[in-house]
């Protein structure tokens, strides 16, 4: 863990420390932050540090008619007092409130928001953080910015030069990774081969490991409906995905055969499996926001740093009017301080 | 409404006669349908005639241990008493018992099936009921008894002559229909074709005003992931879809553009819209499972007469053992009744 992590264990709770980055600060991400550090139950999961512009939080907490907001800024992640109300800060001092207008696209903002990232990787490589949990920053904005990334995952790659990164999406009951994601139906059916369907459900098996589970019960979905019935309604059940199963359980994994799509998130929810493979985006992605409401978390698998992620955009239009659901931010704090206890336990 | 109607109006009460097939006897139909009538909520809403066999829904009762249950056989779907835990029942004495046993394949189950059905069409024509509820049946048996039908559907197409019947699912706060079912999703693919689609979208307006809903709200989810972000992950959303849509809207529908499929189901259950067009078997199924949980119902869309049913199967397994639920009947018991009023009220 490194001497920078030594602060920690100096003091008597052995809490992970974790990064939150504020994203931007036109959007909701301030406002969740500073609803979710209301919580006592986050200081007993983890000492939060959030990264971000005191004039920004200070903002959204006026918008917003929250309380007093104390803040103990901060250089050192672990120098802060952790305690409900108080907000411990590192503080960029990187977005003049002027020139970020509350849900408004600039470039301002998606400058700002791109830094708390770069920093929270600075501290997480330097082990000064066990885990990052991310507000939503805007595509569009970090674009007009000049960072030519799609978001936070590309960010995330490109920084700590990692091969092969997914993501997964956790829910209550449920945990979902994709064969493929932001490509067209028909190239995500292309893309349906023994080869990457293998390469998932390890994907699938090491993120549960991440998560904590010992030994991950893995549901592997049809492409097809009723998973081709036989054949009836296609064939990559057959030629493609039960060919990766077989080799995945020759490596000793426990991998379901190929399961009817409309039928396995439920089996799963209800208990049976721990994860699905899901084997295009929508799949997947139907079942999570149904069922996630405003509580599901994205997790990037395949980085050498945890990061969990809410499941929601900056959502300009409510930005600064107190409406935003911390949930999803909660729900990712949870998530981080697992995998943080998760990768202790050598999981 | 016809001569053979009159018996209804001669009664105080204008409720609906539902006939009520008990699907194959060796099933969970009989047992379902006993414990559906066993609910007051049932005979307020309308005068259910079952269509099956004393001898199998006796057995039924025996198995889960149901209190004595009175039969009054019928000719006349009008003649019965219509009161809570009493049957009435139109014996067509067509399964020996020893010849259906639960749980198990047979061809004289799988007969039996099917004339409870056609007898159902026979009085469904004749104007003695005014929709039909069914249990379900199993698709190996009628076809081991020699009727080579894909299921109900295919029957009541058949019986009917009807020429364009497509399947609705009615979930508590959704409906959805789609562009096609049973097919390949490569095939389902070369489906969205802006004329299959603009049916479909007929088809969903038809539906709803079925249903009652006189102004229906109409969503059209897209085809790809993100309905195809402006293009940049498929073509189908501004070549067909959106085409249709037009021609949709052209006619004075309320007829949404492509929407993102993770999210248009949730938003549909929050009430923005009434009806959801699913562009392939698993975008819609996927939350319909999830949602209905046991609570779906199965419309049959485009036929002459009325027709819901269970949106499961025979379930061989936990049959004769008083596990099943008889929520998915109750439902689609609901949702007939709905019909029926929608469409004496003309809609």
């Amino acid at each position: 863990m490194g001497v920078n992590h030594m602060p920690i264990e100096i003091k008597a709770s052995p809490l992970p420390i974790l990064a939150i980055t504020s994203g931007d600060p036109a959007g909701i991400g301030p406002e969740i932050i500073l609803k979710a550090l209301k919580n006592p139950a986050v200081f007993e999961q983890c000492r939060p540090v959030v990264i971000g512009d005191q004039r920004i939080l200070q903002r959204a907490a006026d918008e917003i008619g929250l309380a007093p907001v104390s803040f103990d800024v901060v250089i050192e992640p672990s120098a802060g007092p952790s305690q409900p109300g108080q907000i411990t800060l590192i503080d960029l001092g990187n977005a003049l409130p002027e020139s970020c207008p509350v849900g408004q696209l600039s470039a301002a903002s998606g400058k700002a928001a791109v830094e708390y990232v770069l920093r929270a990787c600075d501290l997480a490589v330097q082990n000064q953080v066990d885990a990052i949990v991310t507000a939503p920053l805007n595509k569009e904005a970090i674009n007009l910015a000049g960072f030519h990334y799609a978001g936070h995952t590309e960010i995330l790659t490109e920084y700590t030069h990692a091969k092969n990164v997914s993501m997964l999406l956790v829910g209550a009951n449920m945990r979902v990774v994709h064969v493929s994601t932001h490509v067209s139906l028909e190239e995500a059916i292309r893309r349906v081969t023994q080869k990457r369907v293998e390469e998932v459900i390890l994907l699938a098996y090491a993120a549960c490991r991440a998560l904590g589970i010992a030994a991950p019960r893995i549901a592997v979905a049809g492409l097809n409906p009723h998973a081709g019935e036989n054949g009836l309604f296609g064939s990559q059940e057959s030629q493609e995905i039960m060919p990766a199963v077989l080799a995945a359980r020759a490596r000793g994994l426990q991998v379901s055969d190929p399961q009817p799509p409309d039928t396995v998130f439920l089996r799963t929810v209800k208990g049976e499996f721990d994860i699905v493979v899901a084997m295009y985006h929508d799949q997947g992605h139907i079942p999570m926001k149904l069922l996630g409401f405003d509580e599901g978390v994205n997790v990037s698998i395949g980085l050498p740093i945890i990061r969990t992620s809410v499941d929601h955009g900056t959502a300009f239009d409510i930005a600064g009017k107190g409406l935003a659901s911390a949930n999803s931010l909660l729900a990712a704090i949870r998530v981080a301080c697992q995998m943080a206890a998760a990768k202790k336990a050598g999981l």
